[in-house]
């Protein structure tokens, strides 16, 4: 009996296993193709768009929160206009997000994605 | 001959007249559903937002530029989440405007323009 438990415990171990490495092949599949703006220059993050479709994607999203949504339009409109004339804003979404804050509360944040394409 | 040419002066004044007033027109209709991001709280703009669908547009249009775009997605936001949730986000475009600044040369500043709906 206690055998059946163990191996019944050793499957959903497994199945736990398989489910978490497919969960992070999927976050570091699409993290590979996401650009987060936080608060460096925002010509760094021209870079690091540049870099992305560089390396062959041709799909890359611009995901931002809070006051850093601007800077986030800023990155999408610098890279079009000024380095890759080839790419192009092809969707833009805006969410709002609940963070949890210090005190066990939530506060509210908006968010966007833009997500930027190259038409090589 | 003096009095055609006055003639053709007054014509050409009240073709002008005649442009002007469409062009007013046009512009007053245009900015009756634009809400514009200022300095103000956010929740004015919200207000201001809310303002124009209880006067019985379906459609409007809020603008910004440079660092007041976080705030239009705000505004975007709450208005849809809190205050009218028959209201939708329908477009969201970006661009590029080039303004005059004090030394006569230009500076690049991104803009946004969100456009909702209410679904009545």
């Amino acid at each position: 009996m206690t055998k059946i438990v163990n191996n019944t415990y050793k499957i959903e171990l497994l199945r736990k296993q398989d489910t978490k490495n497919k969960n992070e092949k999927v976050k570091n599949m699409d993290d590979e193709n996401t650009v987060f703006i936080g608060s460096k220059e925002t010509m760094n993050y021209v870079m690091a768009v540049m870099e992305q479709f560089n390396r062959g994607s041709d799909e890359i999203v611009i995901k931002a929160r809070g006051r850093a949504i601007s800077k986030a339009v800023d990155v999408a409109e610098i890279t079009k206009n000024r380095f890759l004339e080839t790419s192009e804003i092809t969707d833009i979404m805006t969410e709002t997000e609940e963070l949890e804050d210090e005190g066990g509360g939530t506060t509210n944040v908006s968010s966007i994605e833009i997500t930027m394409k190259n038409n090589k």
